[in-house]
């Protein structure tokens, strides 16, 4: 007799599928399709010489500790680097409001283990980056969209739909937020929306998590503050991450936080995964007091800056009439909409035979109905690929425009 | 008005205090302390040339890959050796059914999301690693513990508990087991208990898990085979770990299991974490294949061995009459109990002032009542610092046993 395994799932998991974009992404994966699918910073910007170096003089300094086991909250003196880089950010903090986590997507975990019952309510951006959608899931959480537009979150809408909720246990626990460079879209939040939303959280007694990922990769424009830095009493959470300005390799992200939260994701971690690597931490303390992070950031940003021009241009070259898309400041994606009724999804077949991939954009929405969008990755792909890729891409989106307008989806209204 | 963080903490959490380990060892933290209450490999006795050679090796070969992302499942080639580790120990597994965790404790974390439901049963032995538990705590489950005896978990009283259960949802989900060199008190299950505990699985349909953090820190007698190599049904999780016998410091582990599993556990670690950090399961893989963890084994072999005998010689030689411990044949702690009514947390102070600490074995306890009770790492002193600790000891417990028996619980019942 063979296990039945099914039998034995929590229901929390036993609705789990591998996410939609991770099938994409292995479907679309052949070493001559031009990706531009994933989210993957470019691996030609790794700071390989410098681990090296940092590798090799740490363990003749302390392998004793970078080998060992580490506390739960972290490196303290990581943690005390994370504090005066956020201090550039205009966050004021103490070490007791740090955890290093192994990556976003643990905190992400971590939080919705220490704050979500079953059936809470989370918020999101509608469209946002769906695999994050994960971790509240994972804990049964009920999840809404938020719109937004070219300013970010519609605080308003978001203050109509508070008060149109009658019952204190339909209040959102928390929301979830992507303010600067939002993931797909792009966008970032305004300075007066995001003092805004910290005003509705306290008016609604809700929590905010701030996703940060994509600040420090920003190639026009002003500075934004990240919301944490407007938040006086503690309600928001803000998560930053090593892998996008340094390497995901080293799975480093920080989380900033009300002490008590703190203390308690630390609690949570423990019986999560005990402490994170010691070893990763020291290499990511010594880059950073060595100058080697701000010099990382200066060559990311000056090589995909121009990744993002040579995408721009290409995509005016190329892109058939009717195409638009937003010209971004930062970040590692571009939004792409075709005329309706594009059906992105369905043009990926057509795009596969023409040896290209992108994200269809209906993955990154609570409900059916965006399927004429896409998600461009344009700090993967080497510069070439990109004006290639998106010739080929320009084709594919022809043909799918060019498509007879008799569709299922409309032959179903007949 | 500032955050009042407890309101927003979920069931599960708000319970959730900081492990008595963890603030013991805070407590009894100090440099002029012998301690012996850790359950740290030796600092010494890591490969941290090795580290170097393979970390510049790996850098100048495959930067792009160590220093981006990784698939969820593990680098498939670490999951290959994992395979060839098992075999040796008779376990018949294929890559499906390995997966890569970032250290053991995850691995308890991603079971317990899988598997557990609110106040779902699982069955520990008593006593066990109390810190293991957490993982299940966190997910709400309700722990019941199994007594061991010098030959491992009592199966025939297992039995008799799983008789006695009348209703199908007392019944538990699993049994997390560590059947060699159990942590805290070193027994190893017999091969005969290893067979009926499958048996009775089968019977009453739970599943088990097994911790088999120890086997290969083995100094005497003739290894035993996991439970996993006798699992026909695929009802064994077998977790293994590179902590203990190469470093903790990469935080790696993995976990074999029917491939239903570990398809979920992957799902699960996906919304937990994406993926363990390539960088460092790129090192152990390179470890394996040079053979520098068979050396690393064997080198740690010899090491603690020899800490071990020390450790039985000086308690042979310290410890007042009526004081028993065992001699482990394999592992990093030994297990020791004072003639009652000892209360070896009390005695902890007394122990504190002549600069020697251990963990009292209550904490390992699912009910009071095992005061008498204590673990002893040998594997993190010094030789010097083991017979100096143990005279230090000794004079602590010859105090404890001279003690009037006139004490608190028995005044309590005048």
């Amino acid at each position: 007799m063979k296990l039945k395994a099914l039998n034995f799932f929590s229901e929390r998991c036993r609705w789990a599928r591998p996410s939609e974009i991770r099938e994409l992404l292995k479907l679309t994966y052949h070493p001559n399709v031009i990706s531009f699918m994933t989210g993957l910073p470019n691996q030609s910007t790794f700071p390989y010489k410098e681990t090296e170096e940092i590798a090799l003089e740490m363990l003749e300094e302390c392998p004793e500790i970078v080998l060992q086991y580490g506390t739960t909250e972290g490196v303290n003196a990581l943690r005390e680097e994370v504090l005066k880089i956020s201090k550039k950010d205009g966050i004021d903090a103490d070490v007791n409001m740090v955890i290093i986590t192994s990556g976003l997507q643990q905190s992400l975990d971590l939080i919705s283990k220490a704050f979500l019952n079953p059936h809470d309510k989370v918020l999101v951006e509608n469209p946002t980056y769906s695999a994050r959608l994960e971790a509240f899931h994972a804990f049964q959480a009920n999840i809404d969209g938020i719109p937004i537009d070219q300013g970010g979150l519609q605080v308003e809408f978001l203050e109509e739909y508070l008060k149109s909720i009658t019952s204190k246990k339909e209040l959102p626990k928390f929301i979830f937020v992507i303010p600067t460079f939002q993931n797909p879209t792009g966008v970032s939040m305004s300075e007066r929306r995001r003092k805004k939303l910290i005003d509705l959280a306290h008016e609604f007694n809700f929590l905010i998590v701030e996703d940060d990922t994509y600040s420090k990769l920003r190639y026009d424009g002003e500075p934004i503050k990240p919301i944490k830095a407007y938040d006086k009493e503690g309600r928001c959470i803000c998560i930053g991450s090593f892998s996008k300005i340094l390497a995901p390799g080293f799975r480093l992200s920080w989380t900033i936080a009300h002490p008590d939260v703190i203390k308690k994701l630390a609690i949570t971690k423990q019986s999560s995964d005990l402490c994170t690597s010691a070893f990763n931490q020291e290499i990511v303390l010594r880059m950073i007091r060595k100058g080697y992070l701000d010099k990382q950031i200066e060559h990311a940003r000056k090589v995909y800056k121009n990744k993002r021009d040579i995408l721009i241009k290409a995509m005016d070259q190329y892109f058939p009439e009717g195409v638009t898309w937003n010209r971004v400041m930062g970040s590692i994606f571009c939004w792409v909409s075709i005329p309706k009724p594009a059906n992105t999804l369905e043009m990926l077949q057509i795009a596969m035979r023409e040896k290209v991939a992108y994200m269809p954009g209906h993955v990154f929405y609570l409900q059916d109905g965006q399927e004429n969008t896409l998600r461009l990755n344009f700090t993967a792909p080497d510069n070439d690929e990109i004006v290639e890729g998106i010739q080929r891409l320009a084709r594919v989106i022809q043909k799918e425009m060019s498509k007879p307008i008799l569709r299922n989806d409309l032959i179903v209204g007949v």
